[in-house]
């Protein structure tokens, strides 16, 4: 109920804190504190303890967060306690670098199909799970069959908007998109990953 | 003097108002609104409003803006009217698709040079440009010699302090970081692209 009621600011910002109390538990820490991590992320020790202060109390004062707690609290408010299979249309350059990524499975999500339109791919294995690359034809079934949440897009600009439909027609309720452009599925949520609005929110500030 | 007030996070939208604006021209479309610009954004037209009230008056009440105007006033305000040279460090399956990517160019920014630790892949052609592979130990003296403040990060997590490192103290200003870890290094602004964090904002809604 409250829920809602959180900025999508702040909830795009949990799972950073996810990724920097994954690092200081790989170095063995134990408790950690809105301070040490605002200094690793250079976001304000208030603004940290802020954002958190939207879910609960994880931190005492003075002895700060208990990291696996924190972690464990973190995973189940943004629902990566659990595996999300994906499905990933594009198998060029960047699909490889996404299929091969390894970062995905210890962070709730696995990919569970690649699809292209290129007969040169497909039929080939493709990735760490060495999955066969499948017809684009074959995807919307196969998220149906499945029950596929989420899905991936990494093809050229001018396919993404067809498959984006076509993924929301299965049954997608999450598209990360590669492709640059803006995608118009209504009742779906797109994440943008476009290094050239990244590199142009830097020049401003040159 | 104003310009240091303006919160992060309106810049970091008006990439994406001026890529919206890149479509519209795009269509051949030459004036639009607020109104139209949220429906395809899926952002409210009184942020997109506020968000430009920061640097002058754009619209005009009733009429809306002129497409071609405010997209070279945003281009100008985010320093994209002119062309930054960009080194990408990193040329596995993710590097290749940097380099390959067309859509550079028209954004303001321009692959200078590409380098590599992979004696297989040095000295190799690589993207667009057919730009050919450097050993990584070049890097620090091909940012000086190009005067080269934008780098890009494309290699695995555990190069890419080293990397960071060695692109602030040649004078990189700014850096784009596919790797999947946050990098340390003070005076230097760091955007990241990072699939997890994209995917992991979402599954909080599902």
């Amino acid at each position: 109920m409250a829920k809602r009621a959180i900025p999508d600011i702040v909830v795009g910002r949990l799972p950073v804190y996810l990724r920097a109390l994954t690092f200081l538990m790989a170095e063995g820490r134990q408790v950690t504190s809105s301070q040490e991590l605002g200094d690793r992320l250079g976001i304000s020790s208030a603004q940290i303890r802020k954002d958190l202060s939207h879910f609960g109390e994880f931190g005492k004062q003075g002895t700060g967060y208990d990291i696996a707690y924190l972690y464990e609290q973190l995973r189940q408010i943004l629902k990566v306690d659990r595996m999300w299979d994906v499905v990933l249309v594009g198998a060029g350059n960047l699909g490889k670098a996404i299929a091969d990524y390894g970062g995905f499975a210890g962070k709730g999500f696995v990919i569970r199909a690649i699809f292209d339109t290129d007969p040169s791919k497909i039929a080939s294995p493709m990735g760490i799970d060495d999955l066969v690359v499948k017809d684009v034809r074959e995807l919307a079934d196969a998220i149906r069959q499945l029950e596929i949440k989420v899905g991936i897009i990494a093809t050229p600009a001018e396919d993404a908007q067809a498959v984006a439909r076509t993924m929301a027609d299965a049954g997608i309720k999450a598209i990360l998109n590669y492709a640059p452009i803006t995608l118009m599925v209504p009742g779906v949520r797109v994440q943008y990953i476009d290094p050239v609005v990244g590199l142009q929110r830097m020049t401003y500030y040159l």
